[in-house]
């Protein structure tokens, strides 16, 4: 059994697919991303306590990208250069899903974070260790979201309006997570190709997009929504 | 030389100075409000490098926050409670020195976290050692502020007009911060009490006021200002 099992946990994709740097610098705009989204939307706090929940988030986003400058400056690559192309589809994302109220921003700290995590976790099982350590490294899930946890099924518990309410907001956190996604995949070969060999083949990126559905309706439900 | 020695290397302020929560919890919300000002400032970043220097700045404040909310949880406080007497002074600081431009932002994070840090430092020097440690962790030098002394060197070099405007506006910080920590100090009794018994006397405050200004005015010169 030595031979197969070897092959069996051989990581499909070695830290020099090209593709890898592309991965660290999507991560890395991403997390630069949800720390100025965190800020903003913190002014709609109605307490110092729901500020205070956002601000240690970004931070923990911020600690993150940090991660993936120094592992992408190990590559030989400047992290603002990588990070370029991405620029266009994330902020694309954040524009077309910046939350109206507190509790849409709640939501989707907890929710669209999970769909992109999902995302991500599944590529690291592809990935050469250290490459995969540090995906998983900054993935970490943080306390800090179960305060977003708590205030939304607080407020949804005895209000079936704004459960409603929430409840297409969270499917459009998936759609237009999905078209970004897509989007981005279009434009990328190495990405592409990574993500397809990690995955396997075209009809596994289907049931990869299925599972992330299944753990996106898992989430909601965890919010008291959907 | 024993016992004389020892007198004079014995912290003046024991860990149990009832001080020392108000001292924990105005550096708190320092670090929450410097955290918010950080992000708000970086809209007006003309570079996604200086976006994300802005970002690693306020990322710092956040941990330096966690730290304070574990001193001060240690001594049973909650720190939300500890801050709210301080959250008035430090916004109306912040509300009084809101920069206009990019520029004012890069001197404000320069110079008015250095004034902050000047008075901390001296009143730490009097501290008992495990409270000296908190209070000289959280105000750390970063390098990043290294990137907002780049920057504004490079544009006041050959802009005597920018050079004149900003020294004016680092005068302002310095007077606007002198006015809120005399406004917190009138209010916090015992705060007052661990600041003069740390500076000897009130004529020792005066002294350490100037001192705060002479480096003041060699942070200053280090921007290339004044």
């Amino acid at each position: 059994m030595g031979p197969q099992l070897s092959a069996s946990i051989m990581p499909l994709i070695s830290a020099d697919h090209p593709g890898v740097t592309d991965l660290f610098a999507v991560l890395a705009y991403g997390e630069i991303s949800a720390f100025y989204r965190l800020g903003h939307e913190a002014q709609q706090s109605p307490s110092l306590r729901g500020k205070v929940a956002l601000a240690k988030m970004a931070a923990a986003e911020m600690n993150h990208f940090v991660t993936l400058e120094h592992a992408l400056a190990e590559r030989g690559v400047d992290v603002f250069d990588a990070m370029a192309p991405f620029v266009r589809a994330l902020d694309a994302y954040h524009a077309s899903t910046d939350p109206s109220t507190w509790l849409e921003s709640m939501v989707k700290a907890y929710v669209g974070d999970g769909i992109a995590a999902d995302f991500y976790r599944e590529i690291a099982a592809a990935l050469a260790p250290p490459v995969a350590a540090t995906v998983r490294d900054v993935l970490a899930e943080t306390v800090h979201s179960q305060f977003a946890v708590a205030e939304v099924r607080r407020s949804v518990a005895a209000n079936r309006q704004e459960r409603d309410r929430l409840t297409l907001w969270g499917r459009r956190l998936l759609g237009e997570a999905i078209t970004q996604a897509q989007y981005v995949m279009a434009q990328r070969d190495e990405l592409t190709d990574l993500v397809i060999t990690a995955t396997g083949d075209l009809n596994n990126i289907a049931a990869l997009f299925d599972r992330m559905q299944i753990s996106h309706a898992a989430r909601m439900a965890v919010l008291g929504l959907g």
